[in-house]
């Protein structure tokens, strides 16, 4: 019944505050040290205002969806036909999870779980239920970071619980599906409901990579173009995002296949396990795209390392060719700019008083230059 | 029935562009989040300008070709005699696919994948036929770049189905040992005519191999010659080939590993198994030759930076050795050019009236610069 | 009974004295070397003034607390109903300890391990009991490191042992649910005790995960503003303490699935293995964590090489700048410092001698500065 | 019966001409693109002048060589006693080869694979005989390049036929131990004799090692003393030979494994079980000191580099030193050359005509100097 | 019989010649190419003058020591009660160990494996016997290199042979516990004085790793303090340390594992099982510690690179600030130093003959180098 959600975090600045990323890779699950396992504590930040309850119920005959007041309407008798999805949006208020979770019998440590919005991706094993925990990102293009929602899964034998943090439009078009009556999700069970949100959620996925596929592409032509330090950091994140997304998807894999293969339970029916196995290509498509990204990214940094040695090597190739070239000349200058006295010895600089002495000097500062410059046009340099 | 594919991308500029491989990394699926699974939609660029169905039966006493007008002439009734071999050139008429889906009571999910381009390769079993996945390279000497087709198998007892996105030469081999029954090809079922093919997908990487190492040898003279900001991108670019080169590769490794063991079904005859597993042999010679590439790749890099870093140090030489031979003169030059009376002093630069005072002076120069000349001779730098 | 205890270490002072961590590392079990096996030798420095053991005798109606005076006392008999803890604080007592362990039939090789500080996190299964080994890690702030301490336990029928290096205060808080008879903690067996003070171990390490990421975030800051010497080092340290967590962390995972696993004893109850899962859960949320940041502090190092690069540009472009400029100035300034008479030809600098001549020298200068102003801005460089 | 083989490389120029290496690494296998699988075509280079056929029988009480004039010479009927070993030199003409195959009945994939030099090592159980492809590696010293032969064992219950590219000497060891009778090679049977060659093969590794193993040390040597271009490239070569030996080495590892285990087959003896374990254990050894020289040449590339780095800072060291000394000097210099009109005023230039003026001038320039010796005295730069 | 050992190699001077690690690594097996397996060799350097071979007899009542004239009086018959250590020091006489391989009937694999000092660590399992294969490690402080010794244990059900390549201190504690009795040691088979060797082998990595970790101190130190191109082969030498001891212990944890599972023999009983289990704990420190060394010797060198880097920027630092400096002073005092003739023009250098010409100049200089330190000083390059 403790609720010790942090404020929400201020908008992350993305490149100028990287540091928020760290947040979000702990959470606050540190809170809970000392606390006895099964308790069950509101972990992460507070998304949702209030906490939303609503029920679809339908079989292949039709739907109807309703909003209960009190969370013992919940409660689904095992013997009722059909299937009963009940969705909680935000998870900040304890108890009313905690009585949702006794209508149905829940462990104490998958309520415990529910509210910490910290967890990894997980398949639980339960005598009368399946616990599924998953991960949703999306893409923010404003502050061009992701941003991560928790969504656990009760599957039961006619009904299915959801809890995400707060109200997305994510399963829209599950929703619509089923009040439409297209495709086979009303004739088929609970599992394939479930199966119908995962997809949603691996769908996202694929978004998710296109964004970050685009902002790939950017920097490609920043570090072909123009590099600065703002460029590295922006690999910098990129890497990291990646990283938050593999952390994501990882498990999601694992906890496919253990769905799959699944001879422990009775609650995934044959014709939806085919399903599955598809959600699993995807999955692993993702996992692939995700591996391409990274060794691209690992590229750019390359890239950008050569194109800084390469820049210097230009200024030093124009510092060199500067200097090389006046320093000679400014020498030859320095020398008929000695004072020796010429009127005591015909050996002290008779040059100056040379009739072409002049020019002679300019001439000879030209030619030095020139041999230079071929000298250096030959190395390349030029 | 929906259709988005997106107009076929702009020849890729190779080099300049290369930012359009992270659109074929990851290929539009993102265009399917929100759809049913099941469904199937044309995801990828549409390459053939229109569907072309043939028809190649065989038996061990002839063969016939066929270009049936409606997809219902497609259906082969399962006590057939012979192998009928049914080839799909262009995905973008999804409804025809479906009609020819039907035929063969193809399950859903098997035709949303056979529309999907951006498939991983991949063997799904289903009751009555195997699927299978693989994508075919072309190294196109032009952009130096590769391009990728999907086909997509179907093995029934009778009968295979392939679907590719656009007619291609690939299997004109195939074809001209069917129609002049050389070999064992008319003797051999339906899994012989599929090992077929995918070996002329295999051999195929062969090809595109010996094009990259020709690339690479390339790039090693560039390299060790010279190597400028260009290198790195064609570098990278070449990393970027043998990994989308992998992500076909590996998969296809799994899946002749799955075809060979496969236990579960019997459309894989024991001699056909034989010529699998030198199929599979080749696939691990590609790999191998793959992974022999990128260790190549990666190498050249190194060279690359650690060229950057010699030419670096060739330039800091030149110009070290410039200033610090004329540093010196031109302060010996300035002392002599300095206006101190020597009408005040005896002491004030009585040099510059000594009778081989400019001759010395030259002299002392002279031999300043050769003495550093010799220092920096000793030190190797010249 | 042999104590080669090292004095404690004087406080690290993290920075400059890295070389501490070396020691703890290997600890210093090179001192065991040469004794036979099973031979009970204290090896870790004395963290404890003075041994204490502290008795709790619980069953679901009540609890008590005892410190026994002899070791004898500490003997639980098989039939004595409840659950009884008894933990030790201190292990640099040899002798006590291997008459506790007579008391409860230990084998040698336990003992031991239990006065060996340097243990790896294992389990090890006895005819009679288990044998646990976990690391507990806290975060010493005011010296930015990592302590270590050794738990070993001793998990019976119907007792539980705990040895700790010193007396710490990571468990007040399963004392205090045991004295309040919080919780389901009285109702259960030895089994679930044990769970619960590892809970509490794992707990520890979120909390110095936390303190690591913000150590992080500070670094990150420190890279992007003002990175110097220090920043590598403190790179290096950072890197050196998830290093070290590993090693703790990675182990325990192994001993839990080992745990949970267990078919071989019956001394783990259904109900506790479910809180075991739910433990091994939380640990791998630790290694995904710690693996995170691993990789940020990887990108750190990246950041801080190509930072310096930059930097060397930056300082290069300023030089550059200056010479190219200046040295053309110099050296007309130094061609009409020459001595040249004009008294000799007209061609002898008869610029000298112009109405215009210094005006027109300023000029060249002036319009020489400019034009490679002009140049430099074009290249970007300003 | 086609042979397309390439005209015989021209010697490798080693350093120069690495490109040949990439030709070697994906052989020619592209131009089989097309073929039906089972056609034999010779792919490699052509490197023996003309086939040559040997055929060795032997018992425990004689010996015989024998070199037939009709392939179908060489048949081996079951019931014969004695071991019969035919030794085919050269792949080129592969007619023969199909006979010699036609005799013993092998499968038309086996003979492809032998007159295809590209092989990866390889064991294929069939139903008659076992087939073994390993890769034999010699170190030529002229160009300190690895050089490679492929060879090809089949093994039958009574006889041992072997295909090389080339005459060798590398089995004239086990021709003498035959023809002498020394050890136990006499009497025992073809599995034995395979094993002998086997033997012979991994012997010829150790030797290759030791070759690469003396490379490395010039190089090291190298490395520390004058590093330059040049030794980049042989660190990169040598890298290469190391990833091409271990593409030979690791998959007979894989070989002899799988032929210890052979539950399947009865060719092996449990008597010569025992030798092939010893030489595993002996492809361990060539195994893990290839690892090791990985490492080591890994590690050579990081001192060349640190060493180009180290040089830089000599260089720049040198430059700073001189332009920080006479610079200020020249400054000087450059003062008392100011053409101030004393005339005009008392404060202008007063210094050129005071008695000390010139020595204290020098005598400036002389403190100037000293002063910055001692500063880069103390900063350690000289 | 074949007795090639080289003759010892000089002493390693460690820095300088770290040429002679890589004859270690390969040792010389490449002089046994072309010898029939089986066939003893002394693969080595001869490092025992003369061969000692000594008989310990023990049971738990007492003990005595032999040391036999002829090898045959090694022979223990099977029914011989009590424990039976035959140890041999110096291998190089072959056919003496030829002889006692004889009374054991040991198969010549093993014989031939003794003799050659370049094993990997191995079990082999042979009807009558255990084979193994270990390898000692001690670090020379002198030459700070470590020194590899073989030792070949054969295990049989009363007996234990024991090969040395010379005689060691490092049994003496076991030699010590047999003839006082001490420790369970008489009371227990030969399995169990295996163990006891094997586990002063193990305690001698740890002294082996604590000497590393002592090096790795006072590394850290340099590449802080003072690192310069004697440090980058320090840390090279270090890493090729910990590649070879690792080649030692992985195998032996293999070993070990092997050992302990030992579901084949019956040579090792259930009470020695245990302290194998407690041996292979510490083996799994020992790699877990050498890990730990590996990463923090990898981070010294990325400390020492961009250390490097850190120098050359302040040696730039210094090198502009002195340049940007003086060169805009000197280019003013060039200025003045210019001789237009002030008497053909009022603007030609009037400045010349103000009467505050000079210190105005001056004053300028002082205004310029004053501008310019500010300059760098907010840079923060001073």
């Amino acid at each position: 019944m403790i609720d010790r959600a942090k404020p929400p975090l201020p908008g992350l600045s993305g490149l100028l505050n990287p540091a928020g990323l760290i947040a979000r890779i702990t959470g606050n699950s540190a809170i809970k040290a000392g606390l006895p396992p099964g308790t069950p504590v509101h972990v992460g930040e507070r998304k949702a205002q209030e906490v939303r309850v609503t029920i679809v119920e339908y079989d292949s005959t039709g739907c109807r969806i309703l909003t209960p007041k009190l969370p013992t309407e919940c409660a689904v008798p095992p013997e009722k036909p059909g299937v009963t999805w009940i969705n909680i949006d935000g998870l900040h208020q304890v108890d009313l999870i905690e009585k949702i979770g006794a209508c149905f019998k829940l462990h104490p440590l998958t309520i415990e779980d529910i509210c910490n919005t910290t967890q990894r991706p997980k398949l639980d094993l339960f005598d009368d239920y399946l616990f599924l925990v998953v991960r949703m990102q999306n893409y923010r293009p404003e502050s061009r970071s992701l941003e991560q929602d928790q969504m656990s899964l009760i599957l039961g034998p006619n009904f299915l619980l959801t809890f995400q943090e707060k109200s997305g439009d994510s399963f829209d078009g599950v929703r619509r599906r089923i009040s439409a009556g297209k495709g086979r999700i009303r004739t088929m069970g609970p599992d394939y409901l479930a199966h119908a949100l995962l997809d949603a959620v691996v769908d996202n996925y694929f978004t998710v990579l296109e964004a970050l596929g685009g902002e790939i592409e950017e920097l490609e032509e920043e570090v072909l173009n123009n590099p600065d330090q703002a460029t590295i950091h922006r690999i910098h994140l990129l890497k990291r995002e990646l990283i938050m997304l593999r952390k994501s998807v990882w498990p999601l894999r694992e906890l496919l296949s253990a769905l799959m293969r699944g001879e422990e339970h009775e609650l995934i029916s044959a014709a939806t396990n085919l399903y599955l196995r598809d959600l699993y290509d995807h999955t692993i498509q993702v996992l692939d795209t995700m591996e391409t990204y990274r060794d691209v990214v690992a590229g750019l940094l390359d890239i950008y390392l050569s194109s800084l040695s390469h820049r210097m090597n230009e200024i030093m190739k124009v510092l060199t060719i500067y200097a090389a070239i006046f320093i000679p000349l400014t020498f030859i200058a320095g020398v008929y700019g000695m004072n020796f006295d010429p009127g005591s010895s015909p050996w002290n600089m008779p040059e100056l008083s040379w009739y072409w002495g002049y020019p002679l000097a300019l001439g000879l500062m030209a030619a030095v230059a020139a041999a230079l410059l071929i000298y250096f046009k030959r190395k390349g340099w030029l």
